[in-house]
């Protein structure tokens, strides 16, 4: 099978996982919910404006640390959107699994003529 | 299949794929040939001074731009060293491709919530 064919298996793999579609049910359960939603996305755009500013090397206020962390321990409190987190920490964790196993020819080319 | 199932079958099509192959080969001739590796060797030492330099945002000399650009135009000239870079460029390219199919789930399940 070429390289296409095995990624796109791998696509489908990936949609048809368990990890995935739990995932996909609680980010639909929080958007059809008027407070849940709010709150998360609120959550979202603080961490994405810090994360920016990281990237861009602009500063980070001491207001924004603490706003973010405010945040972040309300959100914890929410039973959904703690679930939510911890199914896209799961996410990514398989994410970066593949990614390394993907790599690994090409990380063996490289190291052996290091 | 199980995700890791298919990511390892997607490792082994791409071990197995002609540019994987055409790389790996194009390697070996290079660092068994002294004056080839020497000059690859070097090329990729100031490309990723270079690079480091860019990513902590330290200074870069004018010296170094030209170096660098004399280096470029200098392995541009090695029949080797030209192609090697052409068939790494090829797996690069290869490997955004898929990166690009197994982010293809997530990514429209993010987009669905913007
Ligand atoms: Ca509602
Ligand atoms: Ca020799």
């Amino acid at each position: 099978m070429s390289i296409y064919e095995v990624a796109y298996n791998l696509e489908k793999a990936i949609r048809q996982s368990e990890e995935f579609q739990r995932l996909k049910k609680m980010y639909e359960d929080i958007q059809h919910d008027e407070t849940s939603s709010r709150m998360f996305n609120n959550f979202r755009d603080i961490q994405m404006r810090l994360h920016q500013k990281q990237m861009t090397g602009e500063e980070i206020l001491q207001e924004e640390i603490e706003q973010a962390q405010k945040m972040a321990a309300l959100v914890q409190q929410h039973d959904k959107i703690a679930q939510l987190m911890e199914l896209e920490q799961r996410m990514s964790f398989l994410i970066a699994e593949v990614n390394k196993i993907v790599l690994k020819p090409l990380e063996e080319l490289y190291n052996k003529f290091e």
